[in-house]
């Protein structure tokens, strides 16, 4: 018997992006659509259609799932979750806090938003890093009350980082971290996203709070579960993120000064290693490996490594010693902001909370 | 009257970029163009079209000095310098090599090559920041007894870090610097450059050998003038440079540490207030501010600010506290990698050098 | 005395672009700003400044004139005319069938928006090209009642096309026009026009309602001036709108037959000398040259080509014979969509009237 | 047993193509890998290194098939082809014109480039289109005295217009045809193809002798089979190729005038019907549609399209009627020019050759 799943957001690119990512899926079954009141009322095909050109507004590069085609679609903010095992919120921030703790009075709910990522008993998960937060939730049902609860993940351009780095902190322990990144559009969203006219032939320097993102997230992703919260891991991240003309797809170049001395072939080697035992725990979405690295000079590129494994796996390359820190290196990632960085591993998450029995 | 002058290596883009840079110059006469031997003998009309297509291959968006059509183009190893007063050197680093010590026997020579940039005695300068190097050419001529000299430019990445530096460096002493560059494609030349195949929906992270360049350089340009030689300044640059789908323009993210405190307030205005006495110093091409401080927190981007002033200008934004390191500031910056660091600049410290008396 | 004009949608990229056409104009001097509710009573820099996040919303190249930074914005639907010479029209369609007429009852408009362009007694203006129909504004007042009148543009792709048909249809008589056009992004504006996930790596074949205005503007504006009306030229015009990954700039793919032969030298011949009365009539923003033909086959390209002549030139190129269909030459054709296609268009537009004594 | 399969030029972009589409090819083996004298000699892996700095120089988007790295790359010049059944070439046009006939005196040929396309003798191919013309191989083998033989795939601009344009000939009758395509970056192939420089923020509108190749094929492909030869169909076709900043697939805008009348909903039904036996024909690279006809006017897209049924089907949308010519419809397609367009297109006609016992 599959769960039952409802996608919350459906008709918006990240709810796209969840039906794409559970599409056959063997342990998920979406049952139930939900978005604002503008759809709410139609089958997903016609939710989904401009009616003054008839155009489709289905922007994955892979098609529609046709069972959810059919699919009525809910009114977020009144939909009906009994019967329903797993909620996934792909709304906006602002409705985001509204609406998830209305369902987590039932059920479980998995969200890429932000809205509760900073409370004190909310985990903000990365599948292969920090599953072991997990026993956050329980802290989180007790205080809230909650039959359900909320599990979170982060930002998508915290995802690559915080993986690239986790191997290092575990071996040498992590001292500074500088990240400059250069994100793909579709971060932004269509709504409407970053204009043709401002991308084109261009970087943009800003991105509104990502910054603060990424430097707290990292943190707390890296920090130690105790009594009924986190203790943010001890070290520095200094941020600074851009916009580049890339469709999909963060490159970022890091800096990691250490505590113990890390040669690039350390670190190489942590990195190829990371992970080995969580890839092989039988998640359906989980990558082969959680890291490729790429000894050419001239990867990672976006275009050509965001997909890899299906957009799950980090890529890195042009590790190299960094003189200016101690205990130093340097390197470039891609990650794949709307795989790995959002629905599918917000799926690869789920299947580890119900493998775990949460679900 | 005018300077009489020669750029060599006058077909390429670079060599273009100069003939744009001193049309109409005050003080400078275009006389005499070089290049290599399948131009010899040729207008430079008929030099720069193709042959099978009739396609202008001239690549300024400004259009070709009609003086500069009209004259034959000498082969640049066997030029006769008799009555030139300056050579500007706009050719690669490997005939640079050759090419440059035979004109500086005679002649005072202006290069953008990287051919001689390292050596003890050859002052790499850029305007308004170091031109007090000027003294190290007597020691050049001296040590080669030429009764010219070779002047060099710094590469294109390392301009716009250099100059913003320079203040900080002053006022407050530099540790630590990181950088990263997200650079426009002009600077890759077109033989044959970046290929659009490699570089549309994409960043490449790797740009052979110019991240060791820019480490080098600015610790000589910001370095002390000893005897016969400059003494290195005593910070560490530690540069990420890739390569973005912008036209021109190199946008540069910096975090600089420094040896006392410097708030985000200091920080700008001693960018601010840096070089009011160099752009009054009557050069012509010289910008009226060197650098430009932007408070529009997504500001400076490539496609608006690479022209500031003509392309003389640096554009900084985004100024910010940097927690990662002691007495630290952060920000982007933006400077013209084809105007300023290139051709115009290099026309700029010539008319330093001229004004001195050393042309 | 100069003229005192009003700009109507002033905070759009409309507006924005007549501030910078009339930015020390000879004959006109901006001493009125409308825009919407949400900007009246600020004075235009702060109108133009994003609240929240400090930003200034200006996209011009070109800065802002600094006289009109300190002008107060008032509401476009209750502006007083009073003392204003002329109104130009910025704003979108539906807003300028309100408010147009408004502004006509006591005062010339001068309008880019659709709304009037096909009402029978309303002319379309091209300088150089049907100025002539001038004489409509008379029959137009009296229908009216009006003291002023509305004169509008053309749609930006219509321009080019009908500048470079004029000449083949005064010499050669029009019968079947073939147009593709591959659009730059500006023509769609920013809320939110085309946005940047749409338009990279693609082409976006749909321009909605676009085909239409071409096909039925051109016919309109080489026709013949008759009792109050004109009389549509005697040709088909069939188009295909499309959208590229372009900036600025229209580039054009025309197939034009004609009633009588006309060798590609011919077409070449009409094309080079159209409009040299026209560029000397001592108009301030005309070019001086109305058509540029190129030989090189590469030519005209949207980068290189759009700011010919500030924009106001139309580049043409690949003249050559096409054997599909009688007496027909095809050729490449690139103009300015926001310069002579929009504001700076309809500024010389005005200044034409104002010769004419309309204003 | 398969089949074994030499491919030349492998180290090319069009070469690596050939591999990937022949990867677990059920018919075809990949036995023999050729290229210039430069690779000669290497391991496949070891031929597609850059040896200074590393670099894989390896261009699809999938992987490198296993057994290729690990074969070893002969001299095109003086491959040995016993035991070879079939010759894949993928070299440039001059190359082809030497080695095509030495392949062809002992083995079928298979080619992608242009150097036989037009002798009389010699068919050009798209498959489900014109593969009756099979029957001109005997008369091309008797003529020359083959035992083997060569046979072409068009230009990858003509396939697209050329399938959409088949199922119309064959139920109207053409008359006269207008192409204007807007055409991806990697049909210009990385020698160095187009310069990032030269397609950003840009259309180049000419590229060279393509507009002759698409106005001659498709009237070849359409022609009927006479006595050893092919009589070109009797319409026109007049062409203008432009490149855009689109990574892969053509898109082309065309106006068809047919002999008889032809409705919108008669094209769409002649297209949708179109290939349907060919494609139950049994052959492995065949996509299940040849055409795929969209009513959403903003489709088709060549980044959304290009990829239909692996980059085999032709994707047509904006069907509507034409009235500047008689019985004419028009349309907007996208083809993928180096799946169908090319390697993939010539591993599909391979595969009709085989079934019918040409190889």
């Amino acid at each position: 018997m599959k769960k039952r799943v409802a996608v919350v957001g459906a008709t918006g690119i990240a709810g796209q992006q969840f039906l794409v990512a559970l599409r056959n899926h063997p342990w998920f079954e979406v049952s139930l659509l939900a978005a604002s009141e503008r759809s709410a009322g139609k089958r997903y095909a016609e939710a989904i259609r401009d009616p003054k050109t008839g155009a489709r507004r289905w922007w994955c590069q892979e098609e529609p799932p046709q069972e959810a085609l059919a699919l009525p679609v809910q009114e977020a903010s009144s939909i009906n979750l009994s019967g329903i095992d797993l909620v996934f919120s792909a709304v906006e921030s602002e409705p985001a806090r509204e609406l998830e703790p209305l369902y987590a009075k039932t059920t479980p709910v998995v969200s890429t938003a932000s809205a509760f990522r900073y409370e004190t008993d909310v985990p903000i998960f990365i599948p292969g890093v920090n599953l072991d937060h997990v026993r956050l939730i329980d802290a989180q049902k007790k205080n809230r009350g909650w039959k359900g609860f909320i599990a979170t993940q982060p930002n998508c351009t915290t995802i690559g980082m915080a993986i690239t780095l986790k191997p290092l902190f575990d071996a040498f322990g992590l001292k500074k971290v500088f990240m400059t990144s250069m994100q793909g559009l579709s971060g932004a969203g269509r709504s409407p996203g970053v204009i043709g006219l401002d991308i084109l032939d261009n970087i943009i320097p800003f991105i509104s709070g990502e910054e603060e993102k990424v430097e707290k997230e990292a943190l707390k992703i890296l920090g130690v579960l105790g009594e009924g919260q986190i203790a943010p891991a001890d070290f520095v991240v200094s941020a600074t993120c851009t916009r580049a003309a890339v469709m999909e797809g963060h490159t970022e170049a890091v800096v990691a000064s250490m505590a113990n001395p890390c040669s690039v072939e350390d670190a190489r080697a942590a990195m190829i290693e990371f992970g080995q035992e969580f890839v092989k725990s039988g998640l359906p979405s989980a990558p082969q490996h959680m890291i490729i690295v790429h000894d050419d000079p001239f990867r990672p590129q976006p275009r050509l490594d965001r997909d890899a494994e299906d957009g799950m796996a980090t890529s890195v390359g042009r590790l190299r010693p960094d003189r200016a820190l101690d205990n130093a290196v340097k390197y470039m990632l891609v990650s794949h902001n709307t795989k790995m960085g959002a629905a599918k591993g917000a799926v690869l998450m789920a299947e580890y909370l119900h493998q775990q029995n949460y679900i």
